[in-house]
């Protein structure tokens, strides 16, 4: 058995809808609901709710308590996915990179445009396409999105096309 | 084939979640999509969408145009299902039920907790009942909800339950 | 609390895939996992899992144990809804009713073409529509399928058309 | 875009439920239709439908033109995708190992324990995983299924646990 770890920081990924106050809004983590109905008979994914909230509401002090808790995990050598905003997921991202300068595990970051269980939605795509990049990938730290990898220091979210782009083509 | 009319006055049961502002909101009319999904083999619904609107922003002028619309398909005689908020409902079938007092056909009013298409949803439990209800019913006005029928005159939306309940034991 | 029964006898609404043999089979009763999908507030519905057979496999004996059950449950005058093949269907209706000539409550047949949980199954649609028969219904035996109801002595499955018809225009 | 080829020889993961024969069975191709569930900007996915065959029918002959179809696409230096039944999917990667020695492409072969669109199903699990594997493997032939990577010549099925495994711990 292989151990996963599974950051999760809320996004659009872990939204749910309320029916009392009909809005989308970051209520309760769901992830774990979600990866079981995932067959992962070789993984032991470990999910650790760390907080749930609006990538754009994220403070540094949000973005040193992930920092703190990846640093607890990266003695475990496991890789580590963190589900994140879409809006700042690159920040984080870059901020981790610049602070962890030499991993033996990758790290892996992913959300979603829409949420967990609603129609069309992206996020079981991306989780599983995540899962799967966490047991493949050299270390080093990505976005994992829509059957794309990009390394950290190479992508930005395009807002009009709803996804993920390079910044420059290599 | 039995003729059934769809009027679609929007509510919660046809909210879409929009990727690019992150709300859920009444965009587009969805209902022909999940009427899709439904075997209807002796039924010929034909869906008038009328407006799409919260039923919290609905004015006399929509309830209006709403009576308009049913009393230009009452002389098909044809049963009318209307999909419509569940907040205002009740009101809006009141109104209907004075301006209509002689009626030939049941008219169904259903709506949902949560948009067709989200996870846990009822917006297709409703829809499949409305549907039956319609070939069975005597002429009336009725709310569908829930594995439940209602006269419209005997009926509240209880919000803290999020559902309909009876006002009084018949 | 209104109570309802559901008598399940198996029949291609209940059959799942086993993933061992690669065949689709009644195996364990399922409809109470999708009840459970359903918001049915007012409604106790208790699962009497009877049988869990092909309905073309299905004897003079089962048919005489499911008469048996139903008799047992008309005391409490709740209505009964009991899912089976549609291939017999019919026919074990008929018996019910030669055996039962003067019901207080409906009792709704149905069942469907592919199993519950399958890709563009109608089960869970029928389930529905049946839950909301039995709150509506005069006493009396129906077959209740593709947004129809049927009394029993007057409806035949089409296997061409995959799909109950009446046998003669009323 | 980078082109990616899937080339579907059949197998459980493309198996349809039979209404009017209540069985499952390789009727038509379906990947296509579970495919556009996905979002994949940056793919451009070209779906080759090949056979429609359980694995364990297949013959030396269905190998043989699987063989030809491959080395065909292997001079656009794109990615392959075979869709497979498990029960064979070894034989055939081996097969293709000893017959391509020199490859500058992964591919990647994967199927499913229970068909596309069926309850509880692995199969979009592991077409997303294996588009996902397409991108980052290196050049070589692999099974990808449930969350694993498996080199051809270190994999075998294990019937009992319903999954793949290694032959030997590396």
């Amino acid at each position: 058995m292989t151990v996963l770890y599974v950051v999760t920081t809320g996004g659009t990924i872990e939204k749910a809808y309320s029916e009392q106050q009909g809005v989308v809004a970051n209520l309760d983590s769901k992830i774990d609901r979600y990866l079981r109905l995932l067959r992962l008979p070789d993984s032991d994914v470990r999910v650790v709710p760390l907080m749930n909230i609006d990538s754009l509401e994220m403070t540094d002090s949000d973005r040193a308590r992930i920092l703190e808790t990846v640093k607890g995990l990266l003695p475990e050598k496991a890789p580590i996915l963190i589900t994140h905003g879409t809006d700042t997921m690159v920040e984080t991202g870059l901020y981790l990179q610049r602070a962890l300068p030499k991993l033996e595990v990758p790290i892996v970051m992913t959300g979603a445009m829409a949420p967990l269980g609603f129609e069309g939605s992206d996020a079981l795509q991306n989780l599983t396409e995540s899962l799967l990049a966490l047991r493949i990938l050299q270390p080093g730290i990505y976005v994992v999105s829509h059957n794309q990898v990009f390394p950290i220091s190479n992508v930005r979210k395009d807002r009009t096309l709803g996804q993920f782009v390079k910044i420059k083509e290599n």
